[in-house]
This record gives C-alpha cells, structure tokens and sequence, in this order.
C-alpha cells in the first residue's frame, strides 16, 4: 500500500539463497506498491549478536553487579546506547510491518537475529514494565515470520516427529513479537526447499509474492495461550 | 558421581550474578562428588555467534552458492572446521551430561548461547539424516537446561500471560537438544530471582545445589510430542 513503511530484517549469509530470493521478491513487490523498504542484512552488516557491557556507550549504573537488562533499560532513557542499537531501533520505530526472513535453525531464528532481538528489542523501546504484550510500546505495528526450514511439512505436523510448527513458533511469536506488542501476522513457512523440486521452489516464491499484494488486508493472528495451540 | 564428566555451557556476562552463583554451585558440588568438570564461559571467550564462510578453514564445495550447513558438513568430515568450534565439540565428546545455565531471553536462549547451538551441534559431529532425535549421535549423553526468568512462575503457567513454561522449552529441549540424541533432564527454572527476596534467592541456589546430589539417579523427561505438553 503506497506510503507504508516496510523493515525487513534479514538473516542468510547467500545473496543467491532461497532465502534471499524470498526477500528479494518481497522488496520488489512491496515497493511495486508503492511502499518505503528498508532492509537490514544482518550478516552483510556483520551484526553483532551478544549482549555485552559494549552496548552501554557510557557509565554504568552499577559497574559492581552488571545487569544487561537493567543496563540497557537506562541506557536508553539516557540516549546511550550504541549506535548499532540505536540504528535499528529508528528502523523498527520508522516501520508499519517488519518482515523477518531466515532459515529456522534448532526450531528457532539464527544467533544472528536472536542477537537483534535481544539487542534492539530493549525495555524503555519495546515494552516497559507493565507495558507488554498488548500494550508493548510497538502495538501499531504489524510483524511477520517468512522462514524456510530443513523438515517437510508433514515432520511440522500435529502427529510428526517435529510436532506442529506452531509449538516453535511459540517463543517467537508470543514471547518476543507480541510481548513487544506487535500485532503478527500469520508466519509465512517454506518448507523444504532444500529437497523440492525446482517448480516447487518456484511455487513457494509466487506463494509469498501472491500474498504480499493483499498483505495490508490481513488480521492479526490471536497469541493468546492457550488457543494459540488449537486447544 | 565419581568419574563422570560434566559440560557447563555458561552464558552470563557477570560472575557475581545469580547466574554465576548457579554456575559455580554446580561446579562444586559435583567437583566434591568426584566428576570432572569443565566450563565453556561463553562471554568470557567472547564466543562467536554468528554463522559464516569464517567456520570452514578450507576450500568450500561450492563458493558460487554458499550454503552453511552443507559446507559445514562436509568441513567436520575434512576436519577443517574453525578450532573454536572443534575445541566445543572435544568438549561435548567428552561430557556425559551438558548443563546450560543462562537467563531467559525472548522465552529462548541469549544469542551468544544460541549461537553455540548453532555452530557446535552440526550435522556430522550431533546427528546426519536420518540418525537424529532417538538415532542422535550424542544419545549416549544426558542434557540439562538451568536457566533463570524474568517473569514468575504464574506467568509462566497455562493459565498465565506467558504461557506454561514447558511450551518455551520445547525449542530448546526437543527441537535442539533431543534432535541431536541427548537425553533431557527437566529443567531446572529459577523464577524471577530479580524480584525474589534474599532468602527466596538462597532457597532456589539451595534446591540446585540439592538436586545435583542425586543428579546421576534421575530419569530422563519425554520429549515426545504431543505428551510433552500434558495433552
């Protein structure tokens, strides 16, 4: 939709990967649309993943006892994050939906983007104490999942080895998106592109590009436990 | 007991955290029962997260499309991978249990954790297809997460905002832990230390501390779905 603004955070080390094709085709129809995208290649931009004292540019409230979060949280109401940080938070802020785009590595995101998580997704800007889930500081905001994985369909099922995908999407979904607030959207899920056909691959790429040009219509998926399960 | 070997993977940036008191309770106890204990303090080597062309030394099968787990894969065969991961598996060999202490970070494990998981268990040296979850190559090996929570124990129950905990651990406990072949203790959850009283405090390092002793004697959980989650 003309005038929405689009991050997409992006965790493939291959430009040429399914992966990138699948960001690729997500910028060129979003912008089709006449929407602003940003893309943030987190292994291009070599981010950082750990939470470590480096994140605070200046002192330390309690340099005795470091406390991350406690930390960071002061950081930011002091505008002395590192810039790296700071960067992607007015990215994030900027933006009607994020897109995530990676490989599920262990039923999860890779430690790249889980180092954005834990670093940009930081009290005083995501979310504050009460302020989450519902009322986390991103709730005008819409997030969306778009992985690959390395099981077929069938392993992500109710009664497969791997269980239903919803199980791992869980922590992603609830305890990260939705405890900042977002409002998510269904996760876009590729399954094994690895072992499919051309054509199938093929199929899975116009898949994604087909619902990006009806993106804005859809309603938020419900987080809450225990429906989230289909129990 | 006497003569088993123990893994810490340890993820805190503090040692006088409460972390780092759970660490080293766990160090000495089982040190007093005669095992041999090693630590992978991962802040303190600054471990690498992140996945890249950087953990094979040598030639890559295919340069033009770089894909990490097959290049991986092929590098543990050559022995070429990058010696700060080979140096995590001699480790994990060696271990008859692997105890992970961390603080829960987005309902999973911080970056610097994950990306242990990421570049440590690969295909090979943890499991190869189809040898994994029963089939997994460290099946002989006993798992165990300790980990800390910002939210309490209500929070994380069914009925509560987060959720059962057994839901963010599924991930972790089956996804990574249980694909690779490990037998998985239940975890070891210390709710909410920062809002706990000192007492409170000392009582969960206490319950640790107690649960260590007859560590050897505990039946590994099912991590079969969908048992796993009381349904």
């Amino acid at each position: 939709m003309a005038g929405k603004k689009v991050l997409i955070v992006y965790a493939h080390q291959e430009p040429r990967s399914f992966n990138g094709t699948l960001k690729n085709v997500a910028v060129d129809e979003l912008r089709r649309q006449g929407c602003v995208v940003a893309v943030s290649d987190l292994y291009a931009m070599d981010f950082e993943p750990r939470a470590t004292r480096n994140d605070i540019t200046g002192a330390l409230s309690n340099p005795e006892l470091f406390n991350y979060g406690v930390e960071v949280y002061e950081a930011y109401k002091k505008r002395s994050l590192a810039s790296d940080i700071t960067e992607e938070q007015k990215k994030v802020q900027e933006a009607d939906l994020v897109i995530f785009q990676f490989p599920l590595y262990w039923f999860s995101v890779p430690a790249v983007l889980k180092g954005w998580m834990d670093r940009v997704l930081c009290q005083g800007f995501a979310f504050d104490i009460p302020e989450f889930y519902d009322a986390g500081f991103l709730k005008d905001k819409l997030a969306l999942l778009s992985l690959t994985t390395g099981g077929t369909a069938e392993m992500y099922s109710k009664a497969g080895v791997s269980g239903d995908f919803r199980y791992f999407l869980w922590p992603l979904q609830h305890g990260a998106l939705h405890f900042c607030g977002f409002k998510v959207l269904a996760a876009q899920i590729s399954f094994a592109p690895e072992i499919a056909s051309e054509e199938e691959r093929k199929g899975m790429v116009a898949a994604w590009a087909q619902r990006l040009k009806t993106i804005w219509k859809e309603e938020p998926i419900s987080c809450t436990p225990p429906w989230y399960f289909g129990q």
